[in-house]
């Protein structure tokens, strides 16, 4: 059993309304100090899987599918 | 300027029907090697502190008060 966690943002270009609304609570509640917020997924899997190069090749098909959108996000993942 | 990734995910007792829904989403799509998937957020912060400890410190309020929910929600982050 592998476990896996994908990790899904936004790409620098989109803009994050979510993340501008953080940051804007952050700040009334006294965090000056945050200069920008983007909000995106955490995603944790267990894969009855034993192969980590095949997990991979999945989890990167998985992703590109349907947990992140390529289009307007990014993905990264690890196979702990 | 710290870069800072906060990764929030539900706790493990709490039921997670987004998860669900992926998890069979997946499967539908063929992906019969996925047991079990719990969403969360993952949310990176850009602050205007040098500090690392004062900063941990902050982020750790931050997560707290509004990044997470502490009722049914487990938090760990991370400075770049």
């Amino acid at each position: 059993m592998l476990e896996v966690e994908v990790y899904v943002s936004l790409k620098k270009t989109v803009s994050d309304p979510q993340g501008l609304a953080v940051k804007r609570s952050l700040e009334s509640l006294g965090y000056s100090e945050v200069k920008e917020v983007r909000v995106g997924k955490f995603i944790q899997l267990r894969l009855d899987l034993e192969d980590r190069e095949k997990a991979s090749q999945r989890i990167e098909e998985m992703c590109k599918k349907l947990l992140a959108n390529p289009i307007i996000e990014d993905f990264t993942f690890k196979i702990k």
